[in-house]
């Protein structure tokens, strides 16, 4: 089991007289295999906000209005994942007509993800390989490979189309391309928002993190498509058809921001508690 | 209340050796405002097929697996229609904070509904409109001011953002597009399809139709946005984020069809029976 | 040398009750290697036309305004070609600073052929290349591997780019594609437009065939994107930085057309003539 | 006569250890209406350049080859502008039949002017005005009612098509934007760069600008496009089909660069001299 000690800090000014709406996505999800032990928010204005829970997808979503001035959010939370393991080797891909019914929207395009477009690329690459796990590794790879991890080089509207045109991208936009090729080939996978938490420093900080789950053999697998993170360490908030379902702040009103601070804790490795690291099995945190 | 008879007749013939994979999505929904009195669905292969009803949606979707050769499918339906109806003036839109969630979903935008990138159009166009109803009329009627409805102008790559660009479509593209200026002000809006009892013989026979429901005082109502049919003889199969959910059929493997043949028969108007008539209130069918 | 004999027969009407006007590439070019012996023009209409040659790249476009009604045009020539060849070894790329001003057009992206959206892939792909000739074999050899020729998969509106993520297209789409790539890694790359005598019964009859020309060591050379032709039988009729320059009809006003018919006879070889065949060596008509 | 003394400064660290390739456009245009009294080019580098001039267009192009280190090139003039005047009324459009042959390219869409994709939105919008000087003044008011003036909002793959959806851009989206729909139309028109001498303090100090000349009457003339300028004061370097033609600075190799630097100073009024002022004439610099 891994122990995070989570804290995000989100701070903005609210400009509209009127004030501005927020749907916010930076709580972590209830799931069998992610348990958000004690979690705590702090508004620092005297609003009211309701936290609605998808029962589909476990997401919560908090939406609130702010008053005109400063707003500073505040979300910290304690979570033990106790991941589910499986061998890669047992992990078959669900034919289309076996899928239950909601995973079927997830073999469908979304706003960046445009699978219909792919279909004969998926094809000529990815078509004659062995069905299952290793089908989606390929996929994984085929994306790293051609793919390079850049800041700043891609913004909101960018698609897995013009990822593969450009080769170049952040971890939503390998997330995104790694999605639309699953789909072109009938692998239902999605876009898993959460944090991640910082392990290597030459990569940076603890930071909100996009990734990838696919479906196989009944159950959601994570898979970490611009391969940055350490899955392990993930702590989940979201999932949805891309990044228009999952943003981790959709802002109503006109309102400035300043960077998100995230900031983990990894409790220490001892007989209760394991470090986040590289894993030989397949993890899952759904349902 | 409105009495229709429905066939649906599909042909198809699989070429690919191994047989395809079907979803199908031409079963009337059930709502508490649309009756599936009876239903026939007939198979030229005696194959297993599975019918099953997203519980969001109401959506019915059937999948089968048909082996090579012919296949010919067969639905037919008798379908009371008891809409639900408002006055105009009543329906108001409903605050991004106050949506439920499961209408949360339908203000993001989708494959063929970038609303993201018509913010500032549709806030130029539409945002010092009074709110209600009467906007989303202002919407519907923009578009068609602006599309001009011509065959054959737009294939299954059409977006909502090539129709504004190209101003041409058919009911499908008028849709898309109308659903997008609705999500960029904020309103949730949906693609729905079915069929449309081809009142006007110089519009052509029964078809299908896709048309948009959207989200006003907490119920989805009913706009054409092309304007080529009469809303209240419109059977609705499904509803969903936009043409990528609800595709009449999804096919996987190598296919070739025919074109689809609608038939309707409208109950004669009497005491019990209305006939479909252009009409003042707003209609819906959602539960 | 190669003799051509070919016949182009164009079938219009105009319903525009002004007239139409219409600017035609179907001129076989004049230049050094393209020898037009005898050229013959027919109208159906009794109106005035000219012929205007573009200094620059030899391209002749005939204008015409014509009358409601049908429109015949039935362009024949005798082509002699005798091109200038060289030895695949002895290419050589030009640097840029060295390009001579009217080449440089050809390094910039067109409406086409986006290669500014392309510098990482054709850098990935050809950057470690040996420099000349063998380069933009790879680059063609590449596109012929990543793309279907397929039959109406394209339309007027299709790009390099699109053409990339679908990987299906006719010559056009392969010539805009490999256009593109060039002028990636600073190669300059141009459309080509003319016939093709239809040597493989196959690939069909004589046609309109879209290919590239690539300059190497100061001199445009021929490569069929496609490889569906046979270089050494091309009439050329223009060049231009990509399709929408060298369109064999842009048409002003309302106008329905038939196929285009285009026949060809290529002179028995002997001791004067020459069949067309693949050839070992780089071909060129240009100046 | 508008007399300008024009500075530009441009700095780049060249870090390509082979050093890096340029294009510049940055020298003032000879034409018959723009005299360009005086030039100095100061390289920081001991560096072979050459400047050649475009015969069709008058844009000129230096270009050199820079060694790793730092590069900073200094150019400064004195222009004289003897603007071509015309009365608004007088001038018409000229039927694509009679265009010159040099004139026709630029009704062919470009890379970042897809006119093609335009037609029946122009139709719509212009199709039934009055043709003439006043058709082309009601796309440029269409343009700046339709597009906002907002920094930091387009990129180098931003496109005509891009800005009509997303109504924002800067004077280069601008130009893009009416380039392309004068195209639709029939009207040959391209992008102009050069300088703006920044007479409103409010709109910020001189800078490079991008602008378009429009065909009308046989002669190039002047419409500023975002609204932004005052024409009279524009130094011009080059014109081409759009953007992809005329950037300033065109870059192969590793390199970083400063902002350019841009002063102008205006000859004081008196006998000889004017202030650049609007004007109630059509104004032209191209030969």
């Amino acid at each position: 089991m891994v122990r995070i000690e989570l804290q995000v800090d989100l701070d903005y000014t609210v400009s509209d007289p009127n004030g501005a709406d927020f749907i916010f996505n930076i709580h972590a999800a209830h799931t069998p295999h992610q348990f958000v032990r004690v979690e705590k928010l702090v508004l620092s204005q005297p609003i009211a906000h309701d936290v609605a829970t998808d029962p589909a997808t476990s997401s919560r979503y908090m939406r609130l209005h702010a008053e005109p001035g400063p707003l500073h959010v505040s979300y910290s939370a304690t979570i033990d994942i106790e991941h589910y393991r499986a061998d890669h080797g047992s992990l078959q891909e669900v034919p289309v007509r076996f899928l239950p019914l909601e995973a079927m929207q997830y073999i469908y395009p979304s706003r960046y993800c445009q699978s219909d477009r792919l279909l004969k690329l998926a094809f000529n690459e990815f078509g004659s390989l062995w069905q299952g796990h290793g089908r989606v590794l390929a996929i994984q790879q085929w994306v790293q490979r051609h793919v390079a991890f850049t800041s700043n080089t891609s913004n909101s509207n960018t698609s897995a189309v013009d990822t593969l045109i450009e080769q170049v991208g952040v971890c939503r936009d390998f997330a995104h391309l790694m999605i639309a090729l699953c789909r072109a080939v009938n692998i239902p996978a999605r876009m898993a928002t959460g944090t991640d938490f910082g392990a290597d420093p030459a990569l940076g900080p603890p930071d909100f993190h996009a990734y990838v789950e696919v479906y196989l053999s009944g159950r959601w697998y994570i898979f970490d498509a611009s391969g940055t993170g350490i899955p392990m360490g993930f702590v989940r908030f979201g999932t949805g058809r891309d990044a228009a379902d999952v943003a981790f702040a959709t802002i109503f009103g006109a309102v400035t921001s300043l960077a998100p601070v995230i900031s983990t804790r990894i409790a220490q490795p001892g007989v209760e508690f394991e470090w986040p690291s590289h894993c030989a099995q397949a993890l899952s945190t759904a349902s």
